[in-house]
């Protein structure tokens, strides 16, 4: 395994240490696996958290701070973090006017986001959950009754982020972040697996010319393995899947082409320009858009495609302000 | 080859596309392989051109905006661009205050800035070249006499690009670029080889457990060929070979730890973990610092660590804002 790492186990804390040796702004546990933005707790201000099996950077760590979210919490590698975790986040950033708790659709992260919910209340901090499920691929996959939650989670966490920065009520910030969800699908392609450091080898292999189409963000299994395509044929695979799912056509819409860690950023350009052109050819309007590894698998190579059906008002807010370690604009 | 592009022919121009539809706000040029602020020229202002080969990305055609570089010319991959594309792209800039061309230390794109910079004196145009060779880790590679120019490239862009926006001199702006490289020192690290579209096999060859210390940004030869070591064993051997060819001890630094391409950002900040505690260890006092895969080599995993002795004018220049692409804050 060769990987910029010291012992497996160490991984997280590892890399917890070096975010908050680089980000002074954030107030870092490493031991506990927590990042809190430094201004916390706001008073008055609804609270953001989020988190999840670490692995995926800049997601959720990375995106701490003005405009986003108030902490992250941060589980070993593929591995929901744990009640006791996200109860602290909670607690380190309430500010009195409630909190706001963005889980992607695993079942682990739903369950302890569920407990910490509840021991939370026992603190007379009110707290409201927004699910995020947009993958497209497939339903009831490793992990996860329903579909998976993948790129949406940076949509919602950017724009409900952005409504609480300006002050709405619990109610309308959950609120935006639902309609952020069902507005938003995603599909992934992996052209490799990735390695999780414990486990030592790859989750899972691939012939020399084949990708799996569907892929999960931990390397769950998709809808089929393929041929290698073109950058072209994998665009058109994957829009064409969220377009039978949610259809484009006649919609503003955000995209997020994203690499998944292993993909260098000259190909996800080329990506971007094939999604560019599929999206014009079947009526949809590019309004905003997104391209680097902002939601990724490790090392794992290939990309995974978010579409955003948009409003005024949420292109509004994801133009709002946003000052994080993995997203700055307009401050 | 499993690669997200269409056509190895095609990768470059595919992937400007890309830049072009996701930032209207730059004048691409697939075709020429020219990418240009959309307001340029702007008179009065001195003017930076930088290029080279593409594969590493976002240098330099996302580091083209405002407090950055005026234009980039995008070579094929790992390869020069040519005089006719370099001489475009400082016409396209020239604002009557002269030019500044930022060239990478390898033998095809000094000579082919060079002849450009000899076509624009014909156009009446002043230009001035400075040459960027930091990386300490071999003399005369492949591709170079002297010393490769990496990581320093984007130090240089960014605090030259400032002091330009800030309305000063050719002279002034050429005399800060070299400051930046004369204070700056890089060190790659590759834990795994990368693969030119163009040839579809790999560059070099590494063991199970190998990697190749002072590896080049095109995958040429380093120091020498060892065993796997922990991220810290390979932040020590970077830093070391940095601080023996210039010593950090009583300096403040501002710190770049790069990933090549292939390895995830929660493995950059556990090397970035170890780079801080190596550098306060000896006695260096970091105070301004960037992770992230910068300076790429293609799909190429490794890190590489670059630091520049700054003064206070260097930083307040570092701080100033910018708007690009791959690097934006402060505006």
């Amino acid at each position: 395994m060769r990987k910029l790492i010291n012992a497996p186990a160490d991984v997280v804390s590892d890399a917890l240490r070096g975010l908050a040796a680089a980000h002074p702004e954030l107030t870092v546990d490493p031991g506990n696996g927590t990042v809190v933005r430094g201004d916390a707790p706001r008073t008055g201000k609804v609270a953001l958290v989020s988190g999840g099996g670490s692995g995926h950077e800049p997601l959720h760590a990375g995106f701490v701070g003005h405009g986003m979210l108030d902490a992250a919490c941060c589980g070993e590698v593929f591995t929901s973090p744990v009640p006791d975790q996200i109860i602290a986040a909670t607690m380190a950033v309430s500010g009195g006017a409630g909190v706001l708790h963005l889980v992607k659709n695993y079942t682990g992260d739903v369950m302890n986001f569920q407990m910490a919910a509840e021991l939370a209340e026992d603190e007379d901090i009110e707290v409201t959950s927004v699910i995020v499920d947009d993958d497209v691929a497939v339903e009831d996959s490793t992990f996860t009754a329903g579909r998976r939650g993948t790129g949406a989670t940076l949509f919602a966490e950017k724009i409900a982020g952005a409504l609480a920065e300006e002050g709405a009520a619990l109610a309308d910030v959950a609120a935006v972040a639902r309609e952020v969800n069902e507005r938003s699908r995603s599909f992934g392609v992996a052209l490799s697996s990735c390695t999780v450091p414990a486990a030592g080898s790859p989750t899972f292999e691939l012939g020399e010319d084949e990708m799996e189409l569907g892929i999960g963000i931990h390397g769950e299994p998709g809808r089929e393995r393929v041929e290698v395509g073109t950058a072209t044929e994998i665009v058109d695979a994957s829009l064409s899947a969220i377009d039978a799912d949610m259809p484009l056509s006649g919609s503003e819409v955000l995209v997020l082409v994203n690499g998944m860690g292993g993909t260098p950023l000259i190909e996800q350009y080329v990506a971007y320009a094939a999604a560019a052109e599929w999206l014009e050819g079947h009526g949809a309007t590019v309004v905003r858009r997104l391209v680097g590894p902002y939601v990724t698998s490790l090392e794992m190579a290939g990309c995974m495609i978010s579409v955003c059906r948009v409003t005024p008002e949420l292109t509004r807010l994801w133009d709002a302000p946003v000052e994080t370690p993995g997203l700055r604009w307009g401050r």
